[in-house]
């Protein structure tokens, strides 16, 4: 029997929608609020940081949505992505288990994150905007905005968390390649940043604040908009190209999914792989566990309370209802940089009050541990993010050999790890610490969440 | 008229069998040398560092070679890889030419060595092999033995020069990653790294000593043989599935390359898209300008003799008749580490003794800038060996503007740049410098070329 089983779709097939999750749940997700009044905000409140079609995909309620014909068109370079059976996997772990994963590492950028950053530089070119801001943590987001912003022409500047920004200087080199700006926050451009400064000269910076510096920039310049890599509904949104494609993909195998595993950390690739599973399943199609796997440094869908919290540590953005440490919360320097938000989507968090969804929270050695067996074995070396992702599929394989039970597994291999070698050698030099969160800090952080009449 | 134009062949029509073009030559292959005797080897001389099946293929004569359905299996991992119209890159020139490249990043070594790794582990492991050695400059090469060694169950131990072993920890990781060891070279394992550390112990390194060493420890140990990832021919004739691929994808395109534009360092991957359309002209198809793009600073091609030499320094290997620049010749540290050799292919210097190709060389810096054009075009960062051709296809783009006449270009896009980003660093920093070679110590190596009588 062959080794390699890869299912490609015919160009034809790319999805012309993307999937709304929201048309399929049992009730609708709770409104957004303003960070000042913390009343629900209108279209309007949110025009200083996007565009309005991507403000109307934030609050669409149908269950399609189409996808702009150049969108399309710069998705084909690397889409439909490959979905390939990890038969060597299999039987390295000797499972009955049937695993499949979706990969996602083969966009220029790498990882998933194109998928949204090409559709909102899109939007973004379409409405006039000159420039866009965001932050970044490991680099996924800030590289794919940088690539998207080459395309389609626009000027990226991104505020890199400053412990990524000096530990990682190839990511830096990759967004200037393309031609973006790189700053390390905290920085003193922003107010934001200045203050955290003028308390610790030194901080380490945290998505929290990087996010705090980029909206500040956006909302004080009419040419200038804001871009975010995850959490918010119109980036869940255009992940789900991922999930639709493994839809068809796995027809073509003629399988189905008994479990969906995805990692997490603001949620955006989790939804995408699963959201067009789970809405099948919401609309009487097939039965199908999806587990969501976290670090267990930054575990806010196993530790987190569902509440309403600002997006950032300046209190610039808006609430939203989701899990969350906390936006005081920082972090420990773990490995995943992309999985360091203190709070998670929140079209995620009600999936997982709604019992849609489960969750599971790994350490980082355990993760690089399975992520160095994959490699081995299927040759592609995971983002320490996807490593999450491939903890949790080994864990179910060597379940399904305990219970000897075949299941079929799917899961999303979001992005490849050739920026994040360090961490390998690391790992590799038995230098990996097991990180926990701060429990004094946590309990702070969460006695800390805003005062929200709403819920 | 849209801006991505991807050729996807479907699995089925992946190459079934390698293209020699040795049966379409007008003259066969000058005869391999034995090191001591100067006299031709037989296949039994070479059985010490590889395989019979291996040997076979190096003086094979027939036009087709089967590949064999274990190494087709792999190959579906990636292959066929997409052939891409540069439409984004040809409108920021402005010419009417026709730009197509082939690209081999989507390996999960990121770039065509796996085409020959995957093929020379197979081999080996049905020989009963245990252990492979290799050399490796830049990592590209090391990389992909790694990624194949781990696939087939075989060690890999890898020399690596160690001015790049020092430059580019993350090679040597993700090698590791995939279960091999990697050895800085010149090292103390071998009788040939201790002589050179003996009157340079802060030597440098050069492909050359890699090599020597590699061979040395093959040749000492009956279950370990030896894997070079260039230069030879059954290295290039597993290459040639990209030109292979390139025909039928361009046959889709209604199209037909006047020109073909690979870099050269060891000769493969430029082997790999050219030899099937030479091939094609030789048997009586369309004529095609073919253009070897190389770096002024180690220019075998363009500067050096047609003669035979060693392949290494330690003078180990056979001698074969090539364009050399003498192997005592150690080119400046340029960024592109994998040109860094100072012979070129057998078949391909006979190439252009016989007229079939071109050959031009370029500086460090202009082939960067080229690079970063490229990138923020059509979104992918090319390695920096593959700016060579990157530069050659831009100027030849741009002689069709000069000239008001449409060509079609096609370029072999051998490998990404994920890890070669210092060099970028340092390009953008304005920190690349423009090296030469130095040209008493090119006279004075090609003074030192082997005096054989068979000339």
């Amino acid at each position: 029997m062959s080794d390699t089983v890869k299912y490609l779709l015919d160009e034809a097939r790319l999805p012309k929608e993307w999937y709304n999750i929201v048309a399929d749940l049992p009730r609708p997700p709770d409104p957004v609020l303003h960070p000042g009044t913390l009343k629900p905000v209108g279209p309007q409140d949110l025009e200083p940081l996007f565009p309005m079609a991507l403000i109307q995909q934030e609050i669409a309620a149908e269950r399609l949505v189409e996808i702009p014909g150049p969108v399309r068109d710069i998705y084909r370079q690397w889409r439909p992505s490959p979905l390939y059976r990890a038969r060597r996997l299999e039987r390295a772990l000797g499972t009955p288990a049937r695993i499949y994963y979706k990969y996602e590492g083969v966009s220029p950028a790498g990882s998933h994150k194109p998928n949204t950053a090409v559709a909102q530089a899109f939007y973004n070119k379409q409405a006039g905007v000159k420039r866009l801001t965001t932050e970044t943590g490991a680099g996924q987001w800030g590289s794919a905005l940088a690539f998207a912003g080459a395309l389609f022409g626009l000027e990226v500047r991104v505020y890199m968390v400053k412990v990524s920004f000096e530990q990682k200087p190839y990511r830096k080199a990759l967004m200037e390649a393309w031609g973006a700006q790189c700053v390390a926050s905290p920085s003193s451009e922003t107010s934001a940043g200045r203050r955290v400064l003028a308390e610790h000269a030194d901080s380490p910076g945290s998505l929290g604040i990087a996010i705090s510096e980029a909206v500040e920039v956006a909302a004080r310049h009419a040419d200038t908009k804001y871009a975010l890599g995850s959490v918010l509904n119109h980036v869940l949104l255009h992940q789900t190209v991922i999930g639709q494609e493994a839809l068809s993909q796995l027809e073509m195998a003629d399988d189905y999914p008994d479990v969906i595993v995805g990692c997490t950390g603001g949620g955006s690739n989790f939804a995408g792989i699963a959201f067009p599973f789970i809405g099948a399943r919401l609309r009487g199609g097939p039965d199908v566990r999806v587990v969501a796997c976290e670090p267990s440094a930054c575990p806010s869908l196993t530790r987190g309370r569902y509440a309403y919290d600002f997006g950032d540590t300046g209190h610039l953005t808006p609430l939203v209802r989701m899990h969350t440490l906390g936006s005081e919360f920082v972090p420990p320097g773990f490995h995943a940089g992309g999985l360091r938000y203190h709070g998670m989507a929140p079209l995620v968090s009600l999936l997982q009050e709604l019992g849609l969804i489960e969750s599971r929270a790994y350490s980082q050695t355990s993760c690089f541990e399975a992520g160095i067996q994959f490699a081995r074995a299927e040759g592609i070396l995971p983002a320490p993010e996807a490593n999450h992702a491939v903890r949790g599929v080994v864990d179910e394989a060597l379940r399904c050999k305990a219970e000897g039970v075949s299941r079929t597994i799917l899961f999303n291999l979001c992005g490849h790890g050739h920026f994040d070698m360090q961490a390998y050698i690391d790992y590799q030099a038995g230098k990996l610490e097991e990180l926990a969160h701060d429990e004094a800090a946590l309990s702070s952080a969460l006695a800390k969440l805003p005062k929200v009449a709403a819920e």
